[in-house]
């Protein structure tokens, strides 16, 4: 057995999830607390990787220690690793799973949200955690657009430019805009994302609303697989992983056309 | 006329408003802000003072130049000054008010709120933002306790040990305890606060649920005249001015018993 968490980070300090040499990262900093914690090396294993930037909700990743015990109960390793961790990163709850549960590679659904902070003069509580865009945005002529990312298809055109994935096809399950006062949040389910996928999609819907694509090219876009033809890809400060919902508690042995070497958004 | 901005700020990386030698406060990024926008010196007068760490979401703040002249137009100063702020620091609006105006002098009414992440573990995204109080909260007595600091009522019970005010009577309007999911939120306002003020107030609401204090002793505590008695000071970083109500445009010559040297909260 080995310990499930779920993280929620506020990522503008850290320089992503996976450890770097010299960088401040979630997985590095996690690392460390259990280890102090435990008292010997561990595994840290996330769901992917985040860009430094990127938030998190509720980020699934296993710990497992170099001895395979589990030397405090999972119940209170919130409270034991919370008291350990920087402010901006905690335990939301922990669990014991098999040792065949893998975070990335264990099928699952994975919702991200897209935030727009879209008033008029930008507002200092959402600075590095909502992208500030103040003109007007047209939130049904953008779901006509989003609508069109919904299925099974080829997502090449939302992928960074030089990604060396060669199966870029990924199913998108769900897509939602919603505004909440300034906030107008985008949020898409899918079975995987490519590198830097939500970002880019987001930036097609701004440049929906601004007229600059219309929602019926989607398809097209899609089918050319051409990154040139979507568009920009927007700031990292405003996306979150939401959540992960795993399919089954059983490893699948195989790796889903690992993502750009398990880098996305 | 000189100008009348309407700022907010994420208090946390300042050492309060006030200029003081060698720390960062609002006051003087402002300045320098001002100062770059308009070639000239000026002159910027707060509402109030406010503590390292604390927030606003409308704090009102004057700016006169040297020369008197008001260099850019009042409604397109917010855009002109926001590209020269930091990002946790910015001009909701702007507007041209007469000589006479004082924001700190002129009658007002201000409106404080404080704000608890009351889930059981803490939240990074609240991590700065709010007190973490993970034990269960009574707000009906709370609410019992909150109704009492209602009225003109002498609250040297409520202010900080070693205050130098003597008159230390003030008016409380109203007072509300609200939830919404783990926040929970205690509003205030009055037509002045003495240093720490609503943080006091706070600390003793939360005495109240832990049953600590009854919130029939509220009036006890404030016949008492006895800081001694109240409950603790909360963190700074729970506390944002919301608003502030001018009653008249015209200033008033009178000090209203100036608030601690200008220190609130």
């Amino acid at each position: 057995m080995k310990y499930l968490l779920i993280l929620s980070f506020v990522g503008t300090h850290y320089d992503g999830w996976q450890v770097q040499p010299g960088l401040p990262t979630i997985q590095k900093t996690l690392q460390i607390a259990a280890e102090t914690a435990f008292r010997e090396p561990v595994a840290v294993t996330g769901c992917g990787r985040t860009d430094s930037g990127v938030h998190a909700r509720a980020f699934p990743c296993t710990i497992q220690t170099q001895s395979g015990r589990m030397p405090i109960p999972p119940e209170v390793l919130p409270e034991a690793l919370n008291r350990l961790l920087p402010g901006d990163l905690a335990l939301q709850s922990a669990s014991a799973v098999p040792d065949s549960f893998h975070p990335r590679y264990t099928p699952h659904i994975k919702e991200y949200e897209y935030l727009i902070y879209n008033g008029r003069r930008r507002d200092p509580f959402f600075e590095g955690r909502a992208y500030f865009f103040p003109r007007p945005l047209h939130l049904s002529r953008m779901q006509l657009a989003a609508d069109a990312f919904c299925g099974t298809q080829d997502f090449t055109a939302f992928m960074a430019a030089g990604s060396k994935i060669t199966d870029a096809v990924r199913t998108v399950y769900r897509t939602a805009l919603r505004r909440d006062g300034n906030l107008v949040s985008f949020t898409v389910s899918g079975n995987g994302f490519l590198y830097n996928m939500v970002r880019i999609m987001t930036g097609t819907l701004l440049a929906v609303s601004e007229e600059k694509i219309r929602p019926e090219q989607i398809p097209d876009i899609l089918a050319s697989r051409d990154r040139a033809r979507a568009g920009a890809t927007v700031p990292a400060w405003g996306l979150y992983l939401n959540r992960v919902t795993y399919l089954t508690d059983q490893s699948t042995e195989k790796e889903e056309s690992a993502d750009d070497h398990g880098k996305e958004n």
